[in-house]
């Protein structure tokens, strides 16, 4: 199966052509100003299956934008592999930080990536991924290397909770059925030491809105007479770690997986420097729960973080005001055994209790999904692994995810197959950052690997 | 002198149309988008002090907006009356929360101004208390009514801290040389219940901004083992005061003048309902200092209140990252005795010094300015205090106020002259606030009682 390199020697410069006018495209699902793009970009993914040597290829209609399936069923008898990506992006902003237009992508080199990376919004999460699965379709039905049968599910709505696929999947578990999920929306440790993601965050995502005077007030007049509204939620805020960065929502962790100090230790052999982790980030000091590592922190410990906060005059010069509301966004990253809706409540509920009677407090739930670990000694893991072995001439170690892909458990619970998160980007492509970029060599390496997969799980499930 | 009577009734729409005219330019001079207009408020004001009788009227340079001065000299000999007032304007966001637009002024009735209230930005500050005393003067000059001289200065930088004009009076001290500072930039208890402010607080307004990762990042990825700034500036914020809500910087207080048990009595007596206050504003509870009243807390307290916070994604929608960078306003509001720039110095000091080494912190200094307050045993005073009994038909009460004018503490350095605040607004005209009125009745009221000041000042000056 070597011609699987040659097919990307002689089509690479079509490759990334091809996923650049697709990078074109903004495709922002948060903000609705974008709609038009984001159909835009379904259109986009419809025509690239058809392409790529898909049947049944259809848009799906949902509540929210739609979903694009697509399958090539050559076997009844044979596995079947769903494969799942998501063609809408992150916002871009903060703007002024990129250092070339959002979706105007360019290749530039990087250290990490002397081959060059795209950089633009989506390159890596999830456009580049997705597109790497259909190219390597493509290769597979142009040269008559498909071993399995295959079905594509491509979202819209990934970076805003993936709704209208909670609404999608169980309305359509026959067209999805399938012996394995696979997913590249995930990253490795590095270039050449290629990793499996087993585990995932679950999120829960909630705004809150805290309320003082009926409305803004001069500050020399009111000021220290009535609550400010934004002094009272950064005292709310604050008030939710303790001193050792324990989060202090009560009920929290109550249903936390505690590791053992094997699988803590096994974890421990990843490699990892500190000194280069905070030279990276230009950071004078890492900062999280005490007793845990940096990478059982990001990985195997929930977390609550402000995504967003605003009130008052934020303009240019100075303006003294007590502002009559405040806002925060707010996200907790949850662990494997933690409810995403039973957290929200928790939060909603303790929020709620902590704020004084000088003002009301509103939180609104956003979105959320459960966390997910998969076992590795299954014929998935067991498949991915040797394709890696394969393409990269290296086995690659299973790492915990800090990141969430809330569908994966949905998955499982409405499909009841396993999810494999094959992922091919780096934590410093600065997905969901300004200057997101995707490697080309680990663009084409996801090509050249994904084949395999699907030749070992096959043959593997026989 | 009862001719200011009718002389009133004759013009008074003529009087409310040119504040109309001047309330319609935009004088925002925290925004430099309003430049021209704040400019052509400075024209508006210099041809309204010709037409009122003013001789050497100029427009005076600075390096910022320029600074309107005029002048009637009638006899050396006779007492000098500087008038102080500003024709800029705080910015009118948020703009939605307005009825009608802040630069279209409309008279409207309200419960407290059955008589009509003009409702702009600037309308009572300062714009409509600034022209009652150019209108005063138009009465004085025609009538033959003006018993000593008069200057007038109008600035252009009052909200934004007046650094042109403390550039000014002391390059001008002999131009300004007076015998007494008049201004209306305060407020008055009730219509009923006239007051003259007797206590400013000074200011000191910083913007601070903490910096974690040298870009945003993935919270998934980074969740819990990056310092989130947002999350460490509100730890940083909510320090600043403790749980009796007493401000926690090292020597804040140290030079708090605290009133004698006799002074604060004194205050108690104003009158004061908690529950309309509570009301008014449509809060649950008032929140302030321990150990002191609303009336104190906003008065002979000092405080510190976060004017603007942002940071993060604030946009529609979600998305789940870590900013690099937080950012805060916060000002000051300081007691006579506490040095603004002292205090600024230990804001800075201590607020880096909380600082964790996961982050670093800049604190930009804005503007500040001294506390003040006026002996009510002087001529002015009593003057003053004989003005609005003749035109209100009662004595006037001393008030202190929770407001900044800092320029007053600047005037008695390098003019060695006491100010008197004749204000005739009130708290509720929403200054600084959306939709802020002035009263029509004091708006009038204004021109009637400033004439009787001029007179009695004069009289008892002999």
């Amino acid at each position: 199966m070597n011609t699987i390199q040659s097919y990307i020697k002689d089509n690479k410069q079509r490759f990334l052509n091809e996923l650049i006018e697709l990078l074109k495209i903004p495709s922002v699902s948060a903000d609705s100003a974008y709609k038009k793009d984001v159909l835009l970009t379904a259109d986009f993914v419809l025509e690239s299956l058809k392409k790529a040597g898909c049947d049944n290829v259809e848009m799906c209609e949902t509540p929210g934008y739609p979903i694009i399936y697509g399958e090539k069923i050559i076997d009844k008898n044979l596995p079947t592999v769903l494969v799942y990506g998501h063609y809408d992006v992150q916002p871009a902003d903060p703007i002024e930080l990129w250092t070339s237009p959002p979706f105007e992508p360019v290749i530039k080199n990087t250290e990490i990536h002397p081959e060059g990376a795209i950089f633009a919004r989506g390159a890596c999460d999830d456009k580049g991924q997705m597109y790497m699965h259909v190219k390597a379709l493509e290769y597979m039905t142009s040269t008559g290397n498909l071993p399995c049968n295959v079905k594509f599910m491509i979202e819209g709505e990934e970076e805003v909770g993936s709704e209208s696929l909670a609404w999608f999947v169980p309305r359509n578990t026959e067209k999805l059925a399938n012996d394995v999920i696979i997913i590249s929306d995930t990253g490795m440790i590095a270039n050449d030491i290629p990793s499996i993601t087993t585990g995932l965050r679950g999120l829960s995502y909630v705004e809150v809105e805290v309320t003082g005077p009926n409305r803004d007030l001069h500050s020399g007049l009111y000021g220290g007479a009535v609550a400010n509204p934004i002094n009272i939620l950064t005292k709310m805020i604050a008030s939710l770690h303790d001193e050792n960065n324990h989060i202090t929502i009560p009920g929290f962790y109550d249903n936390v997986e505690e590791l053992s100090t094997e699988e803590r230790a096994e974890m421990a052999k990843a490699p990892f420097s500190l000194e280069k982790y905070k030279d990276a980030l230009k950071i004078g000091d890492v900062h999280g729960e005490a007793g845990y590592s940096t990478n059982e922190r990001n990985a195997i410990r929930p977390t609550l973080d402000v995504n967003g906060i605003w009130g008052g005059y934020t303009g240019e010069g100075a303006k003294t005001v007590i502002a009559s509301k405040a806002f925060a966004k707010i996200s907790m990253r949850l662990v494997p055994n933690q409810d995403w809706k039973e957290i929200t409540e928790l939060f909603k509920k303790h929020f709620e209790s902590i704020a004084p009677k000088s003002v009301t407090v509103l939180v609104k739930p956003h979105h959320g999904g459960q966390g997910y670990v998969t076992p590795i000694d299954n014929t998935a893991y067991k498949a991915a692994s040797k394709a890696y072995e394969t393409s990269f001439g290296k086995t690659p170690i299973p790492q915990r995810s800090g990141g969430s892909i809330p569908i994966v458990a949905l998955f499982e619970q409405h499909l009841k197959s396993k999810t494999i998160l094959m992922g091919f980007g780096l934590d410093s492509d600065a997905i969901h950052s300004p200057n997101e970029h995707f490697g080309v060599w680990n663009y084409l390496k996801g090509i050249e690997t994904i084949p395999y997969f699907y030749k070992y799980f096959t043959e593997m499930s026989k």
